[in-house]
């Protein structure tokens, strides 16, 4: 096996620690919370099934592939609860050095690719980079519309729309669905209607 | 929202179910088996790696779509052991049925063109289908090796090299690499050498 080949493993091998890390919403799997990896794979089909509501010059191949990355970082850090501001603070540096760890382990020219791909998204600046941030947003609603099960966060609804309202200026459409989730999980007792 | 909206909106609600489907291997979480939408998350990732040992007009954007989509026919039928001959050939027909069910759920085109996609899959005679099935076929040895413990269901090395040898015809560097991975599972005991 060549010496690129053995860095392509090593990072093959390094990705499924992504499956070991768990996110604050739920699976249909009792008790069990959703990881960052299957996470990342419902946002990628998501982004795919939503492209007629994303801006017209949106790559959606890029998209997809940075969703799929997105999250990789998570291997070090751990997921960052959306709502906890304090460590979403703190997050931003070790995420940064996460992904110089992780991407340096693979060969050029997917080491630069996928550090810029990453930073790209976490820029929120491109088209792509909106897309992505959108979607990645509104999957956590669908989820939690599915496997949702009380409040016991105490999460109220102004909270929500102050954190997913920019998929507004992504997408009306994309919004309007959001809307409906947000509407839906308060109806549920998921979220207090405050 | 649109009629159009609700069924792209019941669909991504459905594919929640993917991440209840559990494979053959295991995770790096103790006791944990491996789910299809992680399994596919991975997958996805190791094709946009592997790009440059596919053949060169290989569509990489159609084989990480089809990657994606690929097991979602399992919500209805589960994932089937690739050794147990007697219950994989029962379950071409359910995954068919399963594929009518799932993504007759979708608006068009996306119906037709998830259905096509993943009967393009199942063919396996596409560059794409066939880059794929390798990729599909390659992500489980890499997953064995890391997480793998033991050797509870006897499987030897001549059975599996049986299952994979197709990888050689798709790419002789993927089936170097597979290679590897075998005799590493041999050396770990997670396969016998017969």
């Amino acid at each position: 096996m060549t010496e690129k080949m053995e860095k392509y493993l090593e990072f093959m091998s390094e990705l499924e620690k992504l499956k070991t890390v768990t996110r604050m919403n739920r699976t249909l799997d009792p008790g069990r919370q959703e990881n960052s990896a299957e996470h990342s794979w419902h946002t990628a089909l998501i982004a795919i099934l939503m492209q007629g509501y994303l801006p017209e010059k949106t790559d959606i191949n890029k998209v997809v592939k940075m969703i799929l990355i997105h999250d990789i970082v998570e291997i070090d850090t751990g997921d960052t609860y959306l709502y906890d501001e304090e460590k979403r603070k703190q997050a931003t540096l070790k995420e940064a050095i996460a992904a110089e760890r992780l991407f340096s382990m693979l060969p050029e020219p997917h080491s630069s690719e996928f550090l810029n791909l990453w930073e790209e998204f976490e820029a929120v600046e491109t088209l792509e980079a909106r897309a992505a941030a959108a979607l990645d947003s509104l999957q956590p609603l669908i989820n939690h519309n599915v496997t949702g099960n009380g409040n016991p966060r105490g999460m109220t609804k102004t909270k929500v729309i102050e954190k997913k309202i920019f998929i507004r200026d992504v997408s009306p459409e994309l919004w309007n669905l959001a809307e409906h989730l947000i509407e839906n999980a308060v109806k549920k007792g998921l979220f207090s209607d405050e």
